[in-house]
């Protein structure tokens, strides 16, 4: 046990630097002005570099051996081990001169990416990309030397540990057989429906300050504490900072305050799963949320599960109309919820709704694996992406502005990231069905604004549960089942083919 | 040369931690909900241990000799081997169960005296300072040896490199002739001079937003950078965060604007000197500002020589007038300017003018020196305190708490750091009184809000020299002569007994 508890010491001090690093980058996105980064990339250095040192000496590798040697016999001891031997495998998979080639040549690729995208000129960015993806498979063969598996599963055990792509490929297919045809009939009742010319939109200006305070209450319904955590304003929304100081953030549109709510209340979801992670485990590995699936479920079933759903838009309603000074028909339950769950296809991901959202990520998916793979290069991005959008959602883009130029994640050097997006709406779907299913009150009190049953169902089977066990594992002990795509067949078959209005 | 080139890395990363750590203390005071306590002081511990490990590590010692047996020709490099040998003698004095010890007890004096000193309760907190006085005594011996002076000067050398007590005799022991016949006469003058009444006061309410709004208006005329800095709100204003990224902060009362902004312009002063150390010096120790009598020279030098003088009182009074949309006699520039140097002997330090604020430091100074000497002990303290502060300011402290509860310093452990306000005072005239005889643009310009002459002088001969020298080498090479109290003398002189109104 002695070379467990010195490991113990060892993470505790790697994460309580980690810590240290997210509200860095917290402020750096929130806070820092301009003339900081410099500086701040400098800290952040060596940050990074001081806990790569701290997990690469070569007494760690010792203390991992001889605990395992005699392993720890409690649970979330040998849980602990277990994953501080994951994060020692990711950190002396691939040496220092490689670490800094990619972080070197993704930072250049990500800032010819910024100049390339709005001109739509792919072929200005794919020499740097090239460069990103060379980097990248060999950091994936690798990683996949030291885990025992394939390439493209090294890289995703990065985001979502343990899984594989037989996996990915058993939950996508059955989507991609699904969502076409389910499209096709969502689209033909809604232009069926009584209102053909769709629910009324809400008209602005909403005034900001409004817009804040709407979503400070909201997020305080939902179960944040302000005692723990912030709401600020940032380009790119995220949730950041730790469990115990949780910061969300925002952007507000004197247009449209919908999309600025809902993304605090998505953001909110993330949060609440961070600040239920148990506290026995702050800064040790298996404390820490289980994968980015996990995650994304969490802020999934926040956003898209209950505040997308009847009973909260009845709750919300009236208080949304307070906020604003509002009234009349547009500002009806029934009208905000066909608002925001309405459905058309488009090319942009950030935008989609969430019976397309899959489309865009089977795609994604599908093509950086065959990159990974070298069955395609990045020449060939282009054409295959607009193949694959006509044949998942008929659509072709105009250029690829609208198309393999959109997102950052690849030109950032992410890759293995995109299908957590997926499998967290799935994920979303199966745990809210599971809690409402054992708990019958917590629909019910959804609509009177009460989170507290469903918090306490989450805090209970999946916060608590940090990475005790692979994200399947816990799925199945909160849901009855692994992870699979029923209960979010059902979701949209239920929210968008049952309509009663 | 080898050997100081790995130095450099190796102070260099410790630098940037040292950074990061500078800007989650601004955090922790300005940013923080409260419930992130816990989990800060870890991120700062963590930080805090691993640069001190990377300060003591063997190969830093051998560095050190092996740099040492072949010094860097150039003088920069040489000062800095020079700091870095300096900053290496502090880390290593002291072991690392003293380190803790101290920075236990000190936590629970700090707390003890929050509640003591509410009440005037120095029996409540004597032992816990007792327990902090022999710990710091303990550290004192051991940095003593250390560095071969006194324990005493050992202290002082933490905050003012290379202090010895026999320069700070021959400087306060002068000031302590000079003030009392001094003080007296100016009594008389304001008592005797046309206006009895005193100067007309500012009557507020003065709005918040129109108070930051004039703050940020004249910390742009004083060169403050907002590209690299920030203003905001603590409980405590002080100047935090990077040289390429400085945050002060500032704390609004509704009933006295100027209270606030006489501290933002302190702070920019502060700030104004971390701006301009040089950029090539960035993370090494001889980059850093010289210590913390140089520091408060710069705040005193804005805050004292300059904003509380008439040209700058001229050009700064209409917009004054302008942002609390007032009028009338008291916004003149010369009720401002008696306003601004009225002289009032109090209890209070914090709140102490010019004139009388050295006699509060040279109490604490003979004070804390006995203390360490142990020429007196903790239950000495109330009755020494009042002894000597009748002896220099003719008042008896109604109670401790206007006495020796009056400060956290000594409670959190901090002996030594108190000199310094007053070396700062004395070396604010020294280097105003050489800055304007020599440019005598400097004055004119600032009549009209202009600080870039004054500003160029200060780069030139004060900030972009760091710690290449010591403080008496630098104030010599800048103004021709070492620290002295002459110029504070000739100032307090021209401004509180030439008066022309």
């Amino acid at each position: 046990m002695d070379a467990y508890r010195d490991l113990e010491k060892i993470f505790r001090r790697i994460g309580a630097l980690s810590d240290a690093e997210g509200i860095l980058h917290w402020d750096m996105s929130v806070i820092m002005p301009s003339g900081g980064a410099d500086a701040r990339a400098e800290q952040l250095a060596a940050l990074k570099l001081t806990i790569h040192e701290s997990l690469t000496a070569p007494r760690v590798a010792d203390l991992l051996d001889q605990a395992e040697a005699a392993p720890p016999t409690e649970d979330w001891q040998a849980a602990n081990l277990h994953e501080m031997r994951r994060t020692w495998r990711h950190a002396t998979a691939i040496d220092a001169g490689l670490v800094e080639a990619l972080s070197k040549a993704s930072s250049r690729c990500e800032m010819i990416w910024r100049e390339a995208r709005p001109d739509g000129n792919f072929a200005a960015v794919s020499g740097a990309l090239g460069e990103v993806l060379d980097l990248v498979r060999d950091k994936a063969a690798c990683k996949a030397e030291a885990f025992g598996v394939l390439p493209y599963e090294a890289l995703l055990d990065q985001y979502e540990p343990g899984i594989r792509v037989t996996d990915i490929d058993h939950l996508f297919d059955d989507l991609a057989l699904f969502l076409p045809d389910f499209l096709h009939t969502v689209m033909e009742s809604q232009a069926c429906s009584g209102d053909a010319a769709g629910p009324e939109p809400l008209v602005g200006p909403f005034d900001l300050d409004s817009q804040r305070k709407l979503g400070i209450d909201l997020m305080s319904h939902v179960g944040f504490d302000f005692d723990h955590g912030r709401l600020d304003v940032s380009l790119h929304p995220f949730c950041g900072g730790v469990p115990d100081d949780v910061r969300i953030t925002t952007r507000y549109n004197e247009d449209d305050f919908a999309h600025s709510l809902m993304g605090v209340l998505h953001e909110t979801g993330h949060a609440m799963y961070e600040r239920g992670l148990p506290d026995a485990w702050r800064f040790q590995p298996v404390g820490q949320a289980r994968g980015m699936a996990m995650h994304e479920s969490q802020s999934l079933l926040i956003e898209m599960q209950v505040c997308r759903g009847r009973e909260f838009l009845s709750f919300a309603a009236p208080l949304m109309r307070r906020a604003f000074g509002a009234d009349g028909s547009a500002w009806h339950p029934d009208n905000l919820y066909r608002l925001y769950t309405s459905v058309r296809p488009d090319f942009i991901r950030v935008d989609a709704d969430e019976v397309t959202y899959p489309a865009h990520i089977i795609l994604r998916y599908r093509l950086e694996r065959a990159l990974i793979d070298g069955d395609i290069t990045v020449a060939d991005l282009p054409s295959a992406w607009n193949d694959a959008m006509a044949e998942l959602l008929g659509l072709t883009p105009p250029s690829d502005r609208e198309g393999c130029l959109q997102d950052i994640h690849w030109y950032d050097g992410a890759f293995g990231y995109f299908p957590t997006y997926t499998m967290g709406a799935l994920a979303a779907a199966q745990i809210f069905a599971a809690a409402t299913t054992r708990d019958a009150e917590i629909k019910p009190a959804i609509g009177r604004g009460d989170f507290a049953p469903l918090m306490r169902w989450l805090r209970c089977n999946i916060h608590s549960q940090a990475s005790i066990a692979g994200t399947n594992d816990i799925l199945h002990e909160a849901t009855g089942q692994a992870l699979g795509t029923s209960a979010f067949k059902a979701h949209l078959q239920s929210r968008y083919l049952d309509r009663s209005t």
